[in-house]
């Protein structure tokens, strides 16, 4: 870490700072500038104290981080892509994961034909919510127990792959019995607890990135997981919050590019809750692939205008078939396989 | 609800709409204009079918709600401010809530010494986090039960009543034994599970607003806890996050406002977590009192440079026992009583 | 505009709403629901007074905009895609903009050894700064005038179309004397006066999206060119400001997908301002172009790291031919020519 | 400036970091840690060229500025609070400015009624925009001249000084001689090329900070001012955008705090843009007189609900007499006078 000392500062309480910087069991190496002074302190900053707690000094300006605080996640630790089995499907590198289904499940008739659809036109893992958090405590709240039934007779029927959200510590045996793939919403993104609890089942984890969550925090959940034992993480971008209103989110394909960078685990990229808008799904798929996405999860929804959670951002099963061909250009261009 | 058909829209897919109004079991009352038509869904929002769904349609240009979805948590269903009862002692209306204490429990010398400063400045409450929820997992996640135990120890010794974060449903009933209030912290602000356990509680809980939440949503976690039966609610102001980095959050005052003009519940502010800053914490709690807190939660350590979780946020025990003085005209100007 | 009136409101203080919507010269239509009650307003919001003053009566709840207000950049008003001439270099439609250059102009041989560079690679039209707006006094803020020679000079040599930026009305003649497009970059995105003179002086004008401007805002932006008789305008995506630091801005492509629905101008993504890291360009290039972009702006410089200003952004003269050579395939599936 | 090299950089990459730090003109000081390389670069980070390009090598992982870029405005160059002479009434230290006022002068009944109330309440300074920034081309666009002719009217008549906005450079002579203090809207904060026209002027400028401007960027368009020959500067924080949709804007209180420790030149809250929200312009008042501010902008209208430009915002001259009464003990408690 960095210590910048603010200008002025006489020399007795800068010896204060080495001493305290040794006393935390770093190693301090001054370096006495024009203007300020900065001390070095050499040591891993994972395994010992953190030197913030420094800027707690009158005589420090500011306290700057050199390493970076995730190690299993890093392309460094595993300079190769990472390729997910989703129960005999590889999701990663080459293999490109095509999520897609209704946002909750609402009944039987509805989760059957939109599975038949969506498996026509491409997919291999149906998406379904079975426990839903919704802002209102007055809102439709999933069917709970019964969804995951429903969503695991549309695996025996159509052989699809199953991903559904987890939502609480007291779920995770029953959700992890009736899916493939946990899916960690962006509410809960940095719900360690729940996390260390999905973790410890062993199955893929699919961890939103949270609504207003920095790509290091992000990585940092993941590693939670990585660290809990369990190395099946992909990272699914879904949209940050921003001042514009013309979207729910923004969606940031930036972000995309930067996980791909930093970490070796697959990038999942979330178009309906990323936008809000399913007008906006199309592009927004093929932006995703261009810049190196390795999977989409889309909602989609027999008639979204009755659905019982967000209809504006669900594709029709014409929509979907539509989009799905559109991609390919975008796919081949990309190295992909479906 | 509003429904906003775009412009040129043929009647016939006027009337597509106004069907679907009614059949989604609205009263629907078209206003033809001079360049759009809109649709008033006239029925109650929080008891239908939402028809945000209908943004699905493409004529639709826009679904606008009305009706706010709080109730219970309304100064309309209650205009008196709400006082709330922690263990004898009395928050909200003119009764000022003074909590502090260390970001963590770190030891019983640590903790002991905070007391007892704490309630000679003039403090009722001790804070201090046994389970810690942490950016990384290498960081000090807390001494957990062991802290828990401390904080009895002190509330025995001092008097002061206890508050502390829950931050797992598997936790409820241990922390809930050991504490006065419930933290519900910014990371879990819409984690309903844990919401809804905490609310089963019967205790006091203190709901820190969620770090990109806005104020209606805030409510509405809110909402959730009242629904499930448990009317004792502080609504804490914790800053948010915005593209400023002088602060690690920004403290948004006015949200402290406009959450006392919209609801009956006290509101507290943590003025630690909402700059990051110690330099600040003195100048943000006067702002606080002035625009009409209810209370404050303020973060103080005997050492804060060796502070084992955010040292560069917490005051000293002298910087303190200043402030409260330093608070007494605002506290004055204001009415209240300490 | 749909007035909303605060629930439990007395019917006097309704009409006393009604009669002000009629006063200020709409046709008022109340529609009186189950809880609440709204007036819609009927008449056009861009010739009348704004009713959002209405807000300031205290039974009125919230006051609803329906209508856009821009006219002349919108889709409606202009179904097909705007293609602009850029002295002879068709931009829009199936004409793809490939605009590069230094983010300043530096020197003589800078500048001309990136010239022939990018048009060797593909560009038509040559970008790089002569005054520059920096955020610091003690910047580097350009060539000034011997920018503008050294940008003619280039465009004589090489053929290539010239964009530099515009930052001053003192300015408007010199600029637009010496380049094809004027360029009005996001810390004048909103400052009017600029925009109405270079709108005076007929040529093209690439409008930069201000660092927090919500696409409304943007495109009202563009309205104040239009209606000032010049509908030369290119939308430039170039970057949001966000809570992120990984990047130095959020590039946000859902902003392309919508400024194509809403507008018919051509929209032109500034992929090295929009993550200020020469390493993501690449990827967002092609993210840009999937999403419908109809050019990209990129800074190219031959030695980024001794760049006087910005080097972190630019790409190497070889990086720019192998981007290029890159992009071939996206544009192809976008149905582009370049 | 501290240079980051990324881990496992082989030492001939390191040196060429160090060569090329030393070609740049600073005296280069690595030090080798546990898992990574830091090169400290020792010199004027003001003087010599900017290390952000050394971004571009690609062993670089980060380059940390150390130095603060402004000067003159910074609180270590001029220790005391600055007191500025607005034609005769001081504004700074003890001295509070209050100023209020119309958004818009809207006709000469409308502006005198205005300015008799506000000066019986307590202002000193009238606030009137003549030449008004809005959004879009078709709102009213301000008097103008007419508008000017006005004030200057209002302060024959009252004795009130006169602060009103400046938009344009071709503004700048006429602005001037109708004003005592220019103001600089939001959306020409970072207009460098209107802040040196107007700095050059001689008369106090209220510099309102950007919409979304980082604190040191406000600070640095302050240094503008200054290093063009006028120290005559306020600062006025008017609220920021955030994803809060409840207020217009966020009012930054804690900025304020910070820019009274980081400079000396006095501090003005604008609580009317600043929240956008008549009825919350009461509380943030007293919040800012809390917090520190050295003055207040408010918005204040004899019939808000007619008003031709953001009625919303704008307390009535009654409003306005109880506003002053209430702050008068917050006034006391920080030690101004008024």
């Amino acid at each position: 870490m960095i210590i910048v000392i603010k200008p002025h500062t006489p020399r007795a309480q800068i010896d204060e700072v080495i001493a305290e910087v040794q006393k935390l069991g770093y190693d301090p190496r001054p370096i006495f500038g024009t203007e300020q002074t900065v001390v070095a302190a050499i040591g891993d900053e994972r395994t010992h104290h953190t030197l913030e707690s420094l800027n707690a000094l009158p005589q420090v300006e500011t306290v700057i981080r050199v390493q970076k605080r995730y190690q299993l996640v890093s392309r460094e630790s595993h300079p190769a892509d990472s390729i997910i089995d989703v129960d005999g499907v590889p999701v990663g590198g080459p293999h490109f994961g095509l999520m897609a289904g209704p946002c909750s499940v609402e009944s039987e008739s509805q989760l059957m034909q939109t599975a038949h659809a969506v498996k026509a036109a491409g997919a291999t893992i149906l998406r379904g919510g079975a426990f839903k958090p919704r802002t209102s405590p007055y809102e439709f709240q999933g069917l709970g127990s019964e969804g995951l039934r429903l969503l695991s007779l549309a695996k025996r029927e159509t052989g699809l792959k199953i991903i559904t959200e987890l939502l609480s510590e007291v779920h995770v045996d029953e959700v992890a019995e009736h899916s493939d793939i946990l899916q960690i919403g962006a509410r809960n993104a940095q719900n360690f607890q729940l996390l260390i609890a999905a973790a410890r089942t062993g199955k893929p984890i699919l961890l939103k990135r949270g609504i207003s969550e920095r790509i290091d925090e992000w990585l940092l959940a993941a590693e939670y997981i990585m660290a809990h034992g369990n190395p099946n993480v992909f990272l699914c971008e879904r949209g940050i919050r921003t001042f514009e209103t013309a979207t729910r989110n923004t969606l940031d394909l930036g972000a995309v590019a930067i996980a791909k960078k930093e970490s070796h685990l697959p990038v999942i990229v979330d178009p309906s809750q990323g936008c809000g808008r399913a007008d906006l799904v199309r592009q927004m798929c093929k932006g995703a692939v261009a810049v190196g996405a390795d999977g989409l999860l889309i909602e989609v929804h027999p008639n979204p205008a009755e659905a019982l959670s967000d209809g504006q951002q669900q594709v029709s099963l014409e929509g979907f078939a539509q989009l799905v061909k559109e991609l390919q250009p975008f796919l081949q261009a990309t190295g992909h396989s479906t």
